[in-house]
C-alpha cells in the first residue's frame, strides 16, 4: 500500500535493534485516515475468506483491527494482557514472548466470545517475529475456531514471522514490508 | 442513543461495587456497527466546537475515540499507561487513581502530538467519577491546548464525575447514562 509505505519513510524512525518508531499515525497518535484506508485494504483482501470475527492483541492491534472489522461489519476482539476486573477466570490464556519488552507477555480471552467452528481472522499492527500473532492462533485453536487468515499493518520480513506462520496454512498478507532497517535507513520491500 | 441503552440493559452485568461489565460489545469484544454509530454521534454533537483532535486513554477508549475521531476526520491520540520502548522520555504525564483497578495509574502522551492552541476533544468509553478524564485534562492544559469538550459512551451518574468536570467549563456529553445499579437491576436515565 503506497501511501502507507510513503508514511512509513517519511515519518517512521528505526531506533537500533529492529525497533520501528512509528508512533505518529500508527500506534500513539493514529491518522484515522489512513487507518480507514488499511482497514478497507485488509478487508477487501480477506473478505473473501468469509471471517466471522476479527482477533487482535491489545494495545496497538486495536486501531487496524477494529477497521478491518468495520469494514467487513463483524465484530472484532481484542486479547487482553492483564486481567480487567470485569474479565472471569475462565479464560483462553496463553503466552508470548515480547522481544521489545524483554519478557513474556500474556493473551486472555473470554471463552464466550470465540466459539466453536467460527471463522477468525486475526489482524495487528506488527508481523515482525510471528510470536504474538502464533500466540492468538494457539487461542483460535483453543476454541475450536477457524483460523482464515493473518493480516498485518506492517511486516518486518526480516524476522522471519511469516516462516513461523506458514505451517499454519492461511494466508498472511501486510499493507507494507520493511525487509531492512539499518542506522537511519528503512528499506521497503515494495511488491 | 436508544440503541446503546438497550444494549447496556440486554447485555450488562452490575457485578457489583459500580462494576458494569460491558465486555460483549464495547471493551473486550466491540461490536464496530455500535462502535461506527457511538462515533457518529459523538461527531455530530461536537462538530460544531471544530476539534483538531481526539484525545482518549488506552485501551478501553480506544475504539469509541477512534470512531469519532474517523468520523470527524482528524486524528486520535491515546495517552500511554506504560512507556513504549518507543517512547522519548520528554513526555506530558499524569497520573490518575483508577478504583476498579485499586491503583494509581500513570497516563503519558509525547510531546510531539499535542500543540500549543490545538483544539483537543476528550473522548472515553466511561464517565464515572470523572478523575481519568480530568487527568486527560491536566495534560491537554500541560501543553497549552484548548479543550473544546468531553465525551463518553457510558456515564455512571451516580459517581458524579460530571460534578468534577464542571468547573472545565466545556460540554460534556455522553450516549447512556446510568442513574443506579444494584444486585442485577441496572438503571437508566433517559433523557
Amino acid at each position: 500500500m503506497k501511501e502507507l509505505e510513503e508514511r512509513i519513510l517519511k515519518e517512521g524512525k528505526h531506533l537500533g535493534g529492529g525497533i520501528l518508531k512509528v508512533d505518529s499515525f500508527l500506534n500513539h497518535q493514529v491518522d484515522t485516515l489512513l487507518m480507514t484506508k488499511c482497514g478497507s485494504e485488509l478487508a477487501r483482501f480477506f473478505a473473501p475468506f468469509k471471517p466471522e470475527k476479527v482477533l487482535t492483541a491489545e494495545i496497538s492491534g486495536i486501531a487496524p483491527a477494529l477497521m478491518t472489522a468495520a469494514e467487513l461489519g463483524i465484530p472484532v476482539i481484542y486479547a487482553r494482557k492483564q486481567k480487567p476486573i470485569t474479565m472471569a477466570n475462565d479464560v483462553y490464556f496463553t503466552s508470548a514472548p515480547s522481544h521489545t519488552k524483554g519478557l513474556e507477555i500474556s493473551l486472555m480471552v473470554s471463552r464466550d466470545f470465540l466459539k466453536k467452528g467460527e471463522k477468525i481472522l486475526i489482524v495487528d499492527d506488527f508481523l515482525a517475529t510471528g510470536e504474538t500473532i502464533m500466540a492468538l492462533a494457539r487461542i483460535v485453536f483453543a476454541a475450536e475456531a477457524v483460523l482464515v487468515g493473518i493480516g498485518a499493518v506492517i511486516e518486518k520480513t526480516f524476522e522471519r514471522g511469516r516462516e513461523l506462520l506458514s505451517p499454519l496454512g492461511v494466508p498472511v498478507f501486510s499493507l507494507a514490508r520493511i525487509k531492512a532497517m539499518y542506522n537511519q535507513h528503512i528499506e521497503m520491500d515494495s511488491q
